[in-house]
């Protein structure tokens, strides 16, 4: 553990977030950084210059994930890997994701700094394609390291262009070996802004993050019959705009019994033909819900299933994902580092999919969130004060060296 | 008035309807004949046939309108005109306005039959492009004929091919002269299936239709705030998509109060941005109503906008058109043609626009309608039995006798 006197620089912190920012910064002082983009290439080069500037030793995997190794005292021990994501969406911030590469690099900046050796090699990681913004789906190279994804098929994936994703890591200079790939971790962290406003409303900076929630998805049809706005009489329609919104107020009451801690979200809807002046003869509307646990799931799935009839709604599960519980000893890890610093801290979980829950299969995980403003993300108005990022950074300084002396 | 043992030819009217329905007709045996396509000229040139062969002296105005004059035993007299329009939706059906001028033809057939010769024409007529589905506005040349809309602007209107009006006008060679416009009518009958149910399900054969009711049509923008649909508790969120149902869900509570035969309609519903994982930040949805009186309306509009909230629900005024009040002398008269022959009838609005609205203003004007099965139309499942037709054109016999003989 840390003496409390040692600290990262805030100032260096602050101007390397700048620095970052500057490879797709928009009009509007957000980032458009597409995965290997030339504006991804430009932050990639310049994360390989600012790694061997510190003498790290850096490499790349088949999937472009870079790695910038910081040697411990102990070169055979299980390393600690530490990071994110560098690439984001379009017109998005730039906080999420590369705010976890840069404090990494942050991190083993000031263990040389203050001349300190870790006993574990310490190794930065920039997975490639985490937003799925210009390949889907997201989380790509974590998910084929995790073996959830075939690496062919992601290959082949195309963007709006028709270029393949194997194509661009090709054209990116970042195409490396297989037997590269990150493995035989002692620990994954991985800091990122929360994306959501529940550490900001609470006033407290840093979420030790305990999982990422399940989420299951529906769509549901409602079913009606079209006819004339003008001459159908009230009671002789069968309106299928009605129905849905029937459907979905009592959806709503009884979802909102379930759990305080259940969301859900109907953000796509759809009605036919969706003419003014004809009674809609079908709505289709998305349905999704994440909890952490199962049984809150199973409930939403049997309260949506209770809705279906005949020839009239009807419920279809898309996708789902069961809940990625991360490594209790590493969350308690970012616990203790928060306490020892003094540090307004909780425990909370992740409504967004992270890398890290791909890499939780592999090594002990967890992650560090802190506050989003607005709760705001993939948006150019995303924002985390620099005090919030430092004693974030901080926070990640502690639980890595504590990892890396285990 | 006639004697009752004086009928239409039933027979030679079904085969008739056959026989209009064989230009454009469909695979499901429903009809497309766009205004002016080959199909409409097509029937156009039966329909000249049909009259000269009966001795009719056929006429076309500038705006292709068609009109068959059977002679009076007064040429002088004001005369009565009979008629609906020949063309058609996509996909559309055999009745919707093909019946009525079938049934003005049937008519004077009758008289020939009978040698009947009224006292005052009969001018049997065929409006160009009511339905508006290639050539937008609908009603276009009722609306001209009665100065209601601007004859250059229409002539400039163009389909999805880029045609004009006045290019497809010429190219069919129905173009005619303005001196043949119809005026100074003693009386307009138009017949025409009711495109609702309410005939149908009251087991009602005949409609005297008072009016065409009002309508008024709104736009309703719903604000909201978009967050990712993972990390927002549901108490922090601003939910564009809730607010827009629960909105609706008043607005249908308030309206339904108003009066039973208020008709109202939310056709059209758009979320942004429309996906899954994101909480909406703005629904739009239409709301359109329709009444015969305009105190009504003014109530509809008083409740849409007391949910005016600044930032928040913001409702527009898209159009609105008053009702349209048939002359209650000739409405009467259909009324009276109905008893005569024993037929069921009632008085009833139309809730769609006709030519008969904007000809109402020329001359006293009303309707008949004939039931619509399920109150279909616009579909190739548009359908009115032999029956109803049969009897529908008895009473517009009926009718136009005793209105010729005035």
């Amino acid at each position: 553990m840390q003496n409390q006197k040692i600290a990262i620089n805030g100032k260096r912190l602050e101007e390397t977030i700048e620095r970052f920012a500057d490879f797709g910064r928009t009009d509007n002082n957000g980032v458009t950084r597409l995965a290997l983009s030339d504006e991804d290439v430009g932050s990639r080069n310049y994360l390989v210059e600012c790694c061997e500037a510190l003498g790290l030793h850096v490499t790349k995997d088949d999937l472009g994930n870079q790695y910038a190794r910081f040697e411990g005292s102990d070169p055979k021990a299980d390393p600690v890997y530490v990071g994110s994501h560098l690439d984001s969406v379009k017109k998005g911030g730039r906080y999420d994701g590369a705010l976890g590469v840069i404090a990494a690099l942050e991190v083993i900046r000031t263990m040389i700094d203050y001349s300190i050796q870790p006993k574990r090699p310490i190794i930065l990681v920039n997975f490639t394609n985490e937003e799925g913004a210009r390949f889907e789906p997201s989380m790509m190279s974590s998910g084929v390291l995790s073996g959830k994804f075939n690496q062919e098929e992601m290959n082949e994936k195309r963007d709006q262009n028709g270029v393949t994703f194997l194509e661009a890591l090709k054209e990116s200079g970042y195409e490396g070996k297989a037997d590269e790939r990150l493995t035989n971790g002692k620990a994954f962290l991985e800091l990122h802004i929360e994306q959501g406003p529940v550490l900001e409303q609470e006033e407290i900076t840093i979420g030790a993050v305990e999982c990422v929630v399940g989420m299951v998805c529906y769509e549901i049809e409602v079913l009606g019959d079209s006819n004339h706005a003008g001459t159908t009489p009230m009671a002789m329609r069968d309106d299928a705009l009605f129905t849905a919104v029937d459907t979905i107020q009592s959806l709503r009451n009884r979802l909102d019994q379930l759990d305080e801690r259940l969301v859900y979200t109907i953000g796509r809807i759809e009605a036919s033909p969706n003419i003014h002046t004809v009674i809609p003869n079908r709505i289709v509307f998305s349905l999704e819900a994440r909890h952490q646990d199962e049984e809150i799931i199973d409930k939403v799935e049997q309260i949506i299933h209770s809705f279906k009839e005949r020839n009239r709604i009807e419920p279809k599960r898309l996708w789902q994902r069961d809940t990625v519980w991360f490594d209790s000893a590493v969350v308690k890890v970012v616990e203790e580092a928060s306490k020892q610093l003094g540090t307004t801290h909780r425990r909370m979980v992740s409504g967004a999919g992270h890398d890290a829950q791909f890499i939780a299969s592999m090594m002990p995980t967890a992650m560090i969130f802190v506050p989003s403003l607005r709760g705001k993300s993939h948006s150019e108005d995303e924002y985390t004060s620099p005090k919030d990022c430092i004693a974030g950074v901080n926070v990640l300084f502690e639980a890595v060296s504590t990892l890396s002396q285990e």
